[in-house]
């Protein structure tokens, strides 16, 4: 650990033991908030480097953390020079990178040494799929803010981190715009909600026929009608998956029981979610669709800060806004998704890792889009639960499933 | 003033001095709030004892004050069992009320008196036009809560209201479905609003042009696509008067200037308006149109409270929510009444006091809907404005719009 903070504004730095806790008063006499970005390279890790490229008398980047895209990283680490870089990727070109980016002065960590690292005040978690579970836990469990993006480590995980982050003080900040909004109108109010509508898109296939779907090519289901995400995000939202693992994520962030949680089909995007109340008000939270709102919003909170950068409603454009019910029998995947939340234990851990599997299946055209929900429902139908399950019967139902998904579709195709 | 609290829970009486401080702790343990509602007969005051009537453990009416229409007012005695209540009329009948409510053991208090009582926690004020300025103010200098349901009192002296109620701990906690929906989507935020989007009906006239305007009815006037309300409030609805006026109220309550306010004309009335926020991020507060919604929370503030009597969105019969830009040159009220709020001193006044007579003489058909424009413009370009007027000059500008509206309508009709 270094012993010099490198920073943009004012330093005071207080030595407590080994640590040295730094508190930074920016430009503006506002406290500059130390972020450990890990995900960097993805949609959301790019679109979070944005909105610190925007306010660097707000934000400071100390770590970065990818586990692809090597060449993009070494940009990321030149422009944002963080104190602290995590790389790891499956290709063999991992000291190679490593190299490079020692060359360059990064002190490479582990990405729980970076999860947990005194000098981050906030934690973005943005990876994708499972890998993002155990930097969340070690987030939590060191008190961090965390500006969560990843799904899955509330949907496998989420009784374990709701506890470990009461226990240690930590904060799980939604970046989803859905779960964003949610948390934006629950601001101030005295009383829990007494139930939530999460918007959903609809995504690329809404109104189609069973017969369409059937024969729904990748490159029609990456073509999102309203939202840039990264690729399995988006597919989860042409199957509707996607918004039944925002279900199971809205019933942890906010301790609501899943009868009070509704999807709600709102193909314009504006409306990111409601909340009503016991009164009957419902307060609602609009924007264009821009990722770079919620994921601000999670670093900055409880300010809010102007960014020229993000677009504002123009009323005159909006002529619209329409609502239609969510079909059930079209998208399978809501349903299995919300069932298996319901069912919890180690249920919601399988339907993540068999849903990864069968998008990248999907993706690589080794089976159709309705073949995910198919696959999917049978390794559920298959699964032996374990009850009240620790890290270790979570990461066994994940290894599990992903076998068994893929036992089943090699008995198929 | 009596020395003895009759209430329906349990009491906790302190005497402090003469005054008598009831602490009234209702069944479910939550304090029970002392209302004396002003305008009681009206249609925010009905709506008001409606939800007394559906809470009554939670509200207790310890005044009711009515300027017309005894029999009703003695069925709400009869019902509701105030301690105090007011009840003047101008046809005559006063002596006989009094003797009324006398005999049924009611303390006859002046509107004053009522507005400034020390048994009294919150006082609605549901009195049309100018007549709710005094007593608003009475309630502001005592430092009440004060539930406002009476626009033309911020509007004719928002100055003095709101230092007043700065100087005096009073606070005026809007009850128009507008102000009240502003309100709740700043609730919890830290910093000030950046923009108001006032949304508006647009009546029942929206998209008339000019000669189909020039032929309206009082009857076709009297009907609202969406809200019920009184008759004058309808026919300010009709005109876009209601939302000009509305505008100049959320000036003064928000402390907002107007070029951050805007109307949007949404049909559907379901989103009552919106917040936009320094980082783009928009808040709205959405229900079906229902007075008694807004009126619940001014009173149950900061609490909110289940009324099985309030009606759900039911999200399954919305299909779609519209939006439009208003038409200024078709609604010329909307115009005069942004324009008189942004010169202030005694022109909201002279607006407020000529467009009551105006509308008054169209009701009883003397003169037409558009001629409601028509006069209160000229008599606002013949108003010589006082500055920063205290309410005497405030008074003498109502005194002198009302006559000089007369004389204007007289000198063509």
């Amino acid at each position: 650990m270094g012993n010099v903070c490198q920073v943009r504004g004012m330093v005071a730095s207080i030595c407590i033991g080994e640590h040295i806790c730094c508190m930074i008063i920016g430009i503006m006499g506002n406290p500059v908030k130390r972020l450990a970005v890990l995900g960097s390279t993805g949609s959301i890790g790019q679109q979070t480097l944005d909105v610190c490229r925007a306010l660097p008398q707000r934000f400071r980047v100390v770590a970065l953390a990818a586990g692809n895209n090597v060449d993009l990283l070494v940009k990321q680490v030149q422009e944002f020079k963080p104190e602290f870089v995590y790389f790891s990727q499956s290709d063999g070109r991992d000291e190679e990178a490593t190299v490079r980016l020692a060359d360059m002065g990064c002190i490479l960590l582990s990405l729980g040494d970076i999860a947990g690292h005194p000098q981050v005040d906030t934690v973005v978690v943005a990876t994708s799929g499972k890998a993002g579970l155990a930097p969340t836990l070690t987030a939590v469990r060191a008190g961090k803010n965390i500006a969560l993006a990843n799904k899955e480590s509330l949907i496998m995980a989420g009784d374990i981190i709701t506890a470990e982050a009461k226990k240690n003080g930590a904060r799980i900040l939604p970046v989803d715009s859905e779960h964003s909004a949610i948390w934006q109108c629950l601001n101030g109010e005295k009383q829990e909600a007494a139930r939530l509508i999460l918007t959903a898109s609809g995504g690329p296939f809404r109104h189609y026929s069973a017969a369409q779907l059937e024969k729904v090519t990748v490159a029609q289901a990456l073509k999102h009608p309203s939202w840039q995400m990264g690729r399995k995000v988006t597919i989860d939202s042409a199957t509707l998956m996607n918004k039944g693992l925002e279900v199971i994520e809205a019933h942890w962030l906010f301790n609501m029981p899943f009868a009070g949680i509704e999807v709600l089909i709102h193909p314009q995007s504006i409306i990111h979610s409601m909340v009503e109340f016991s009164d009957g008000s419902i307060k609602a939270q609009l924007s264009y669709p821009d990722m770079r709102l919620p994921i601000q919003y999670a670093l900055s909170y409880p300010e809010r800060i102007a960014n020229p950068g993000l677009p504002r409603l123009d009323w005159s454009n909006i002529k619209s806004l329409t609502f239609e019910s969510p079909d059930f029998d079209a998208f399978p995947c809501l349903k299995l998704a919300i069932e298996a939340g319901k069912k919890g234990d180690t249920y919601p851990a399988v339907l993540c890792a068999a849903d990864e599997v069968a998008v990248e299946l999907f993706l690589s055209q080794r089976i159709r889009l309705v073949d995910i929900a198919r696959f999917v429902e049978r390794t559920l139908e298959q699964h032996q639960a374990t009850a009240h399950p620790d890290t270790e019967a979570i990461e066994a139902a994940d290894v599990w499933a992903r076998d068994k998904i893929l036992e089943l579709v090699n008995g198929v195709y």
